[in-house]
């Protein structure tokens, strides 16, 4: 790909970006805090994480420890140790290295700090830390940079420096700390250390599966050879007392391998040797290796904002997590709803996987995409199993899917915090949507890229499994001639037990009618993998038109012919018409959930998220009208009380003209985590953590709801409407095979095709059809922006 | 009709017949206490009721005011004051009557009491009290008796005596006490009091309708001729101080005519012409021919115990409150869940009126059934529109039907007493049973009566109505080709939201049959009934047979081939396997709703009443290998929560010969009053009152599952199985337009055929068919109790 073509606008200036966190941005590509902020432990070692898609590092400090929240987080590693929540595992802490003068900790916690500063600089995905530390004795100046390579997923690799002001012994203990962190119970059976040579090795078996998961940590550091290692209760430390000369930098290398036995066969022989060819890489290669993965990354995905310097970071902020997030190497392993950032959400794929973080990697890195879209027919056995234990037919997939696809959502979820009772929430069974955002999701990787070999492979069997599904789900009221889908839980979570929810059933009926015209296509074009899915899915020969009978049939709430609005479900307009901060003042307690089974909102029009306007992102079935109609109705009584609901509210204010609404919710969902504004702790249940659809939703915000882009008959449109502020908008998009850039100012729309890509691409830019073949350029054309 | 053949077993000795409320029996026909228990002041109040289906006034003393739970509770004025609760009025107490002496209050809450008694002739239906008063001054005996006439419904008669030790004044204050106890707001907008002539009246107008309840009072005591009256804040008394001479009685006579606005056009003018003719007739004539119509009543009802003195009391209680609980003397009236015993339940009809009340008529007296079943045909349109409210078509019964049929079930109907918020039960919307069960009682009055005339004008039109409202509630599950009820509540009312429930499922079967079938008679015997009925509710020619296709295809749940269960709704068998026991240790306070929607129950296999096993009292469909596993299934995870459940569970055990089990049952529903063991409060709503299906119940018992009555094709069969304790078994049974006596004892049974029956009685006597001519007497034949 080309490189952007802007100019850095914040090379120079320091601007805020997050008042309420104290955060700030030096390049327009970093993200600062020169102030250590004790009370947001939690989401500053969320927000400075560092990852790649197998592990995720918190931005934590190198001394801290349980208390401090560190962890590392592995994907694939799913393990219930308390009976009832399965959740991702944290590794023994391969960084850990700390250092006392004179008997205290050197910590931002105590002692007089100067020249403090935590850094997370996206475009390399480094994180890095310095602070002056004074108590009395000499001062010390650390400074660390850590990364957790692109380029080698299973590595941790982190340089540490310590100067001190004046001549003295420095303790010191670096190694594997094996006392992590853990949510619901501790994950390991048992847990060995080693030494293996100059090598530290901690060997942890997870208790569900017995398998390993191994940490093997190096130290390059000249000044600390010889240094006697110990053990303890789940550590193994070099630790003793170092003569440090005034002014001189004692510097530390730190590489750490981490492997499971869910990836390799025998992980401590794979992390040895991972170690050892780091090793022998040094840390210099591995961070320009490191880098250069980002730099590539980035040219497929960064998007750039001119004349909004806080837009530009909080968006870039959000790519980055978006991207450590996603198992990119993996075509068996979902994206998590809190990435690897931290336990919450299980490490598991609920809806937010198709509909919020996978568009982006549709329209940037396709083939991403469709390693997620593999998860979903790798995961078909779990969701079979689930639909056939509750008496349904096909795959009703999991609310809650780790690697296997088995439900992890507990019938138990929240806790009524004014009773102590748990409260049993309905997502696992009632939720069904899940199901057709998946095909709804298969049939958009098809639109934007073609890829039928992926239909023919995959997509067909997940995409007929869940029309099956929705059809054993489906009632028909013979009185009205209908099918319909009863008890639902919309994406509006306070409102369980629902019928004809507005948003399922469109999804329902389309996956319906996708599933129709994937077999005729099949049919047409590959019939001899169609009589081999046929025979071994045990399809009948009219399931197909029972699917376009029901999909037909299917009971789409309409648009009220006067008020144009669409009842979110059967009954929605005779709740309490309520606003949210009405309904908060019916709290007796903050931490109460607001929803099933009598919580505040629960018999109120008050929605936990967008709903009714969740559907209009996704299907442009409706007139302009009808859409205002209801996004004014429904915005106000939305309490946002997830974090998918910003971005949704941005898409369709941005489509409907609402241009200070638009941006307003752009972002919000791009800070949610910046700002710290979303809850840790719900119904008693942890949810913090990085909020990844959020960070997703960015994107599609930015892309789908600022420039434009969407997928019409045959083509992609692309219309930019930019925000006022904005003096331009650049993005890159991946379309059929090719690239091309997009580029949005105030005189007009450029679209520049790659030179590479094998084919014309057809587009419609700012409503003109083009077929814009390789290396070409169209525009400016004028767009509604300008207009 | 004959009278009971038996002695009175009990003439003479006194029986403890309900120890914890300290109650004993002398003479098998009273309930006596013997000491006053201020603890038991509200249930005390509903025991000793009498009433006549009109008004019922509860067993509080003359002197007792608000605070004592005085009422006097008048059918049809239904009324709400609060915004949420609709129910009948307690009238101004024109019986009330106080005494003091030396400035204290002769009442047995105060000074020194004794031979204190308070005792309820059930005979005769009359009320007494009795007591010796002292406190520093002269001794007082009062002696009071009451009734609420059985041959002038608006009528309540008191004779009263004072006799003093020693001469003194008695200051003395008799009128009408307008100041009522009122369970939901005060429901007169206005209270005006005037003496007309010697009379003294007080009307009353009621809030919603505006209409007029007037209570119009005379004094018959030349003692007291030229008592100063006065008029106060909602009272009208004569009040003043009267010398008594030492030994001389003061006796005072008060009638007391009662009528509301929606008996007649003039309440007033009717109140005072009923009270002339009261007046005219006197107090000994009126309470003979009050004494005359209970002994009319008791020869149709009476059920005669040999050898258990304690159930015949307690029966003939049962027999009695059921009586006075119903309004023969209209048909457009409901039996309230608690009678006319206060204002709990809102004076309404539940499904309790078909399935529990109704029987005991039908058998007696069946009149009084079909006049309840006209209730349900004038209520027609209440349930035509609660139906179309809620999307259906056909009539979909109010769960809690006033004389409208309107719904009265408020939204929000119990509370969460831990969080003080109220709870959204869904009685009103999910638990459809109750139009089904009316069917079910039509179809039974029809069988035990033969009363085509009736199905003709009235029954047909409910059942057709009802059969729609089926068709349009069910839902055709296409994968299982088969009709499905969803979202419902069964009689176990703790499981809110139960898809399929046996019950239910069941009922709604028969009555799409029933439907179908009394279409089919019409169309032969009356088809130009059937065309007018067509017309006048618009009836598609193909509905009937549409009846029949969801009857047949109605999902009826099989018990399971190895263990015979049945579940009782789907998914029934996953819930959490937990006893009443267990579950009770889990309230965090004692007032919590066990229900909907995050009660201790709801997540276990914990019932609050009889459901499968109710579905066996009424469908004779199952072997006695499948009721029995299901009833030992069952019995123990009952909590009883309701009143109704013992009943049930004593029909069953009687079925399937645990005997010990049905006895022990039918004690219990036949005392749940006397031994006050049900709770006044649930949920923060109050619940006390005579418990009224219990008491009928405890009929169908005797009747139904000792006496062995019950319909079978074109027969009734009679097979009695005694309790072991019973000696003998005796009560008339009113069948096809004739009566007969049934009498069983060790043996065997005899029925004895009334003279004046119109035709031979298709009978099966323990086994044999017999064609039982007028007059004649079959037996005694060996029946199951003496096998």
């Amino acid at each position: 790909m080309t490189s952007p073509p802007h100019a850095d606008p914040m090379a120079t200036a320091a601007v805020t970006i997050a008042p309420a966190s104290g955060l700030s941005s030096r390049t327009g590509w970093d993200v600062v805090e020169s102030a250590f902020r004790p009370d947001l432990t939690v989401p500053s070692g969320s927000n400075f994480l560092v990852g790649n898609g197998y592990l995720g590092y918190r931005g934590t400090f190198e001394e801290d420890r349980q208390d401090g929240f560190v962890a590392c987080v592995v994907s694939d590693t799913y393990d219930m140790a308390d009976g009832k929540w399965q959740e991702l595992c944290n590794a023994p802490n391969g960084l850990f290295t700390s250092l006392s003068i004179e008997g205290e900790l050197v910590s931002p916690a105590s002692g007089t700090v100067d020249d403090f500063e935590r850094r997370l600089d996206l475009r390399h995905a480094l994180f890095s830390r310095r602070l002056t530390w004074r108590s009395g004795g000499p001062a010390a100046t650390i400074s660390s940079e850590r990364f957790a390579s692109l380029s080698d997923i299973h590595l941790l690799a982190m340089r540490y420096t310590v100067t001190l002001d004046r001549a003295a012994d420095l303790d010191l203990s670096t190694g594997i700390d094996g006392r992590v962190w853990s949510l619901n119970g501790d994950h390991f059976s048992d847990c060995r250390a080693e030494q293996v040579g100059d090598r530290l090795v901690m060997t942890a078996t997870m208790r569900e599966s017995g398998r390993n998961l191994v940490v093997a940590e190096a130290l390059i550091a000249p000044a600390l050879a010889g240094l006697p290692v110990s053990e303890g209760d789940r550590q193994i430390v070099r630790s003793g007392s170092v003569p440090v000369p005034a002014g001189d930098a004692l510097e530390l290398v730190k590489l750490v391998a981490i492997y499971s036995g869910n990836d390799v066969a025998d992980p401590r022989a794979a992390a040895l040797a991972g170690l050892d060819r780091a090793l022998a890489a040094g840390y210099d290669r591995l961070k320009a290796d490191h880098a250069a993965a980002w730099d590539a990354q980035w040219a497929d995905t960064d998007v750039r904002i001119d004349g909004d310097p806080v837009a530009q970071v909080a968006l870039r902020f959000c790519l980055y997590h978006n991207i450590i997030a996603t198992p990119a190497h993996s075509d068996h392993l979902p994206v998590g709803a809190r990435g690897l950032s931290c336990q919450a959400y299980q490490g598991a794929a609920f809806w937010d996987q198709e509909i919020f973080n996978l568009p982006a990697f549709l329209f940037t890195r396709p083939a991403v995409a469709r390693a997620l879209l593999t998860f979903r027919h790798k995961t078909l056995d779990g969701a079979r199993g689930k639909a056939r234990r509750l008496g349904y037919r096909g795959a009703f997939y999991a609310w809650v899917s780790g690697a296997s696809g088995e439900e992890l959502c507990p019938d138990f979820f929240f806790k009524d915090v004014l009773s102590g009772r748990p409260i049993r929430n309905h997502f696992n069974v009632w939720q069904i949507h899940v199901s057709p955002d998946i095909v709804y999701a298969i049939r958009q990787y098809w639109r934007a890229t073609g890829d039928w070999d992926f239909i023919v492979e995959f997509g067909a069997e997940i995409v007929f499994e869940v029309a099956r599904f929705l059809v054993s789900h489906a009632y028909f009221k013979e009185d009205k001639n209908r099918y319909e889908l009863i008890r639902l839980l919309g994406p509006d979570e306070y409102h369980e037990n629902v019928d004809n929810n507005a948003f399922t059933n469109h999804m329902a009926a389309f996956a319906l009618h996708t599933a129709a015209a994937i077999h005729e296509r099949l049919a047409t074009e590959n019939a001899e993998r169609l009589a081999a899915l046929a025979k071994s899915i045990d399809l009948d020969a009219d399931e197909p038109s029972t699917w376009t009978r029901v999909g037909d049939r299917m009971y789409l709430p309409e648009p009220d012919p006067e008020t144009r609005l669409i009842p979110q479900f059967d009954g929605f307009f005779g709740l309490a018409d309520r606003r949210p901060d009405e309904v908060r003042q019916d709290l007796k307690d903050p931490g109460e959930y607001w929803g099933w089974p009598n919580g505040v909102a629960v018999h109120t029009q008050v929605s936990k998220q967008a709903d009714v306007v969740q559907l209009f992102c996704l299907h442009d079935v409706f007139d302009d009208a009808v859409v205002r109609a209801n996004y004014d109705y429904y915005e106000p009584r939305c309490q946002h009380g997830s974090s998918l609901s910003y971005s949704a509210h941005a898409l369709v204010a941005a489509r409907i003209g609402h241009a200070d609404q638009a941006y307003d919710y752009f972002l919000r969902t791009a800070r949610v985590d910046l700002e710290n504004t979303a809850k840790a702790v719900s119904g008693g249940t942890f949810i913090g953590g990085i909020h990844t659809a959020a960070c997703a939703g960015a994107w599609q915000v930015a892309v789908f709801g600022f420039g434009g882009v969407r997928l019409v008959d045959g083509a992609l449109a692309i219309d930019p409407r930019l925000p006022e502020r904005w003096s331009a908008l650049s993005f890159p998009i991946a379309y059929r095979g090719g690239h091309m850039t997009v580029t949005a100012t105030r005189d007009g729309v450029t679209v520049t095709a790659d030179p590479n890509n094998p084919a014309p691409l057809p587009l419609r830019v700012a409503g003109v059809p083009v077929d814009l073949a390789p290396g070409e350029a169209f525009g400016p054309q004028s767009a509604r922006s300008t207009s």
